[in-house]
């Protein structure tokens, strides 16, 4: 049984983190830090969590696994003496997506606190870095948007039937907040993200993330792209669907899917059409972005990591209605 | 492993019924009918059960074990062939809760499709009959809403501390609206449920259910009963806490519960305050009317019947927010 | 045409008033306060009221009427030097509702500002209080949750059909609030209220204001009381038309309203009914929190102490859905 | 003043039409009808209307201006007659929006019901076209949809400064739905709509109608288009606001608008931007589909037509929050 960390465990991410792992079969959750509440018992802070009987710390205790679900910047400072000491670790903030510090400290007007550790890390996107990730000892768990559009966008990408106007439009439930949305850094995270797999000819991405307050859970993304070649709707299911024949996380639907279909469990619905008369394709995503999005990727990366079968507790299905 | 079928699985309730069965380690659902959609897979019809490679049959085929989730007079007819077959039924309709056949006739406006089974059947609120049902082979489950008025009751009528001028208040999420909300078919369910337990002195119970379109999932019931002697707060947060300290799924809280808090989950929440002024008691009760009112009180039941820990498969923590 | 003053207009109810003023053809919105964004076009604050082209002050300018949409305490003493210049003021906040000086003290704390101007404040609840507001310079607005509770159970009480054990159970929008819930305040609230007006043997008044974030206006309050003498559904929905045959804004609807009905306009819809198996009488009634519950309310207060009709400026249909 | 008549008052337009109407000084509603409901009172379909004392009809009374909100076929047979009667109307179905009837008949498999008119009816997109519906006698009232990208997007469009790819996202609320959401039928919509305004060279217009019922009224649109030259957001939105300087119902705002800053009334917020890294334009624009996507409009287009003021009636602020 790998004894598990969660630092920062008082946010949604990590508070996510707990309710999946309370169902993983080779994992315990053995220690959880979050300095504002340290002291507390878990289920004071978030009643539905009253299984565990957890106090939360200051610091973590000794673990073989640490999640980190700080904010940026704290995040980085706290995942390094860990990663020295030899735990792997996933970080579920945006410390180690970018490769070069320079361009951290462009976008966070501050310096990296562990560039040298920028090289080491790995962009946890399982789906399309699988063996990188399995090697790792420490991930940058994708943010939540770029998680979308990536899953949407990369068979059409790899295949090279799209032209480079590619639109991505994005609606996030409120939960999301909490993440600090804002313009210009999801611009950054989808764009490191997208040149991290070769996209990088692919430059052309104005991403609108428009928060609904309407739903707490969810990120349903529209990609739209023209295609370099005429092909049908079949041709493009097809395509789509071997891409992703092995892949349990990701399903290819045939007809435009809702955000409820995946609430509170790690798939993403990808719905791939072609708008006969204009020659684009448009891409449909959804996934629930504490899940898939956040803490039920990076246990999907923990599972790659240590060896367990990726499915390995996430196999619940989702919660509809 | 149990051969599990569930009848009439096109419906929430039975829906419900397949997500959880799907993490149940002793249970294998095996089969599942619903006869306007037969011959369809159920991915079909519920996205969220494709991890199911299952089609949906006319009728059952073999199983141990049976859930049924038709509605009523429907249900009875189902059920009964294979309660004379000895296999041990959970029946989430209304058909086996009243005893009188004569009743049953006068609610519904139609004999009751198999009399000689009534005496044999059990009312299935787990918490407070668990000797009987663990000694049945037919289970009427309780209706959601008489759920969380019991359990919000339960301890103060057997400790005999509320006089019977009973107070009911509960509004349902929209989920509930498959199940035919009527005013008078829940006096029903609800007088039958509290007769069941020896509160058959306290009569004086006027329930509105008051469905509330915003929320789709859960049920909050608000209890108002006089006191028959000056009781304090902590006094009767006590005697709550003593009557409940061994059940898994009832939790004594102490502030007034989110129906978010039970989402997807199999707890009953339950506050109990003293109205210092009035001298009355109020206590207000949530859970999800599909899980702890519908399929996951059913499942605990199963458990309980087959010899299995009660919380089996039913450990998932609340899917919150 | 009167030039009208709102003091604090950068909360919910202040903002309500400004929203209906703009359609009031006998008044005119000529001058907005509220500190902290005092220098601020009020488009600035609500885009909503873009077509004001007004600034908020610091304090309030040269007006003919005021409300006052400050929390208690800071409106007592903003509205006692207005009140002495003679100037009418209708008060939304609490700090009129109570008749004596030291209940104040022992509610909120700290001694009222202005005590001597407490014999001279009228309880608007407009429809059961009519002359006195007529012949007031200064009314306390009622609170929407007595609003509700007293509409929908003045027509009994009057008629004195019922005994004491009153239950009212409400359920409020998130837009109630700003507005400071607390179940303790509330108790305070109702209770004065309901003494206001000859009720004071009816004290059995357990209130639970449950606030459910999901939908943002509207207020549902079920009453419960017990029946003295046998009565009809007929009889009890006949004795309320009668009660109510002469206002413009409480309509006795025959079937369970929704507050939908009523988003966006000034009226109160009450439904009675009598439970026949216990004898027992249920009211529900509906109302938009800000509009009848608090800017509309306190509009028909204005009317009706200038001589205007009462409807004037507050008969647009609502928004449904 | 003027008699209206309202045919199929008992959808979501037509209601709204009787709302809005109730409080415009030039207009009364005389006469209402509605096939499935004739025979019953406006207040006993919609609650929310029991301010008016009318019966609806099987066929609408003698009225000097009717709306049409039948769905489309039906609504050309009923407009057709008035028309040649010399009665203006507005009719709110797509019917009278395509110029050529073979191209009717591809869209809804079936003849014009009134080709003949088809040359006399004008576009009510009242902002873009104004004149033309001061001189008609029937207008085509704009669906919901292309309302709000043709506002988006007509600035630029007007001033040649985006290029073909132009790329619409639409979210509606689920008061839409009542419209027969259809993927084809809103290309075909949008495609007319646009070249309607010189806009033919811009066909690429791939747009997708998402419903989301989570919100019940509001559409926001987000358009995506290429900029062929640089222009820096301070110059796109001097652009705009140039534009849409003189309109009263269309404010162009400097932050993303919410739709709820609409719901209710007449108004179109509409916010421009620049990507500056890809230099495509983006604009976001919300409306309440009920009022400026449908009834609002078209009683801004009656006033335009009578020689009223267009904002007579129509100026109540949003119904916020």
């Amino acid at each position: 049984m790998v004894k598990v960390g969660i630092i920062n465990a008082t946010g949604y991410a990590g508070a996510e983190l707990a309710r999946l792992l309370y169902s993983h079969p080779e994992a315990q959750l053995e220690s959880i830090s979050g300095r504002s509440a340290a002291g507390k018992a878990l289920a004071e802070v978030f009643p539905h969590l009253a299984s565990y009987d957890l106090t939360i710390g200051e610091e973590l205790g000794e673990v073989d696994f640490a999640f980190s679900a700080l904010p940026h910047a704290a995040s980085a400072a706290a995942c390094a003496p860990l990663v020295r000491a030899g735990i792997p670790v996933v970080d579920i903030s945006a410390d180690f997506r970018l490769r070069d510090p320079a361009e951290y400290a462009d976008w966070y007007g501050a310096d990296h606190p562990a560039p040298e550790l920028l090289s080491q890390a790995v962009y946890g996107l399982t789906e399309l870095n699988r063996e990188a990730v399995r090697q790792s000892k420490l991930i940058a768990n994708p943010g939540c948007f770029p998680e979308g559009a990536l899953l949407a966008l990369a068979p059409a990408v790899k295949a090279g039937i799209i032209g480079p106007e590619i639109i991505v439009d994005s609606k996030s439930g409120i939960s999301g907040a909490g993440r600090g949305l804002d313009l210009k850094y999801h611009f950054g995270e989808a764009d490191e993200s997208v040149s991290a797999y070769g996209l990088s000819g692919h430059r052309h991405l104005p991403e609108i993330v428009q928060e609904l307050a309407a739903m707490t859970r969810g990120i349903l993304s529209t990609c739209y792209a023209p295609l370099t070649a005429a092909l049908s709707d079949g041709a493009v299911q097809e395509l789509y669907r071997d891409f992703y024949a092995e892949e349990p996380f990701v399903r290819v639907v045939d007809s435009p899917p809702a955000t409820k279909q995946t609430r509170g469990n790690n798939m993403c619905l990808v719905y791939p059409t072609v708008d006969a008369r204009t020659e684009w394709l448009v891409v449909v995503s959804v996934l629930d972005n504490l899940v898939k999005g956040a803490a039920g990727q990076a246990i999907q990366n923990m599972n790659a990591m240590l060896g367990f079968a990726e499915t390995t507790g996430l196999d619940a299905p989702a919660v509809y209605p």
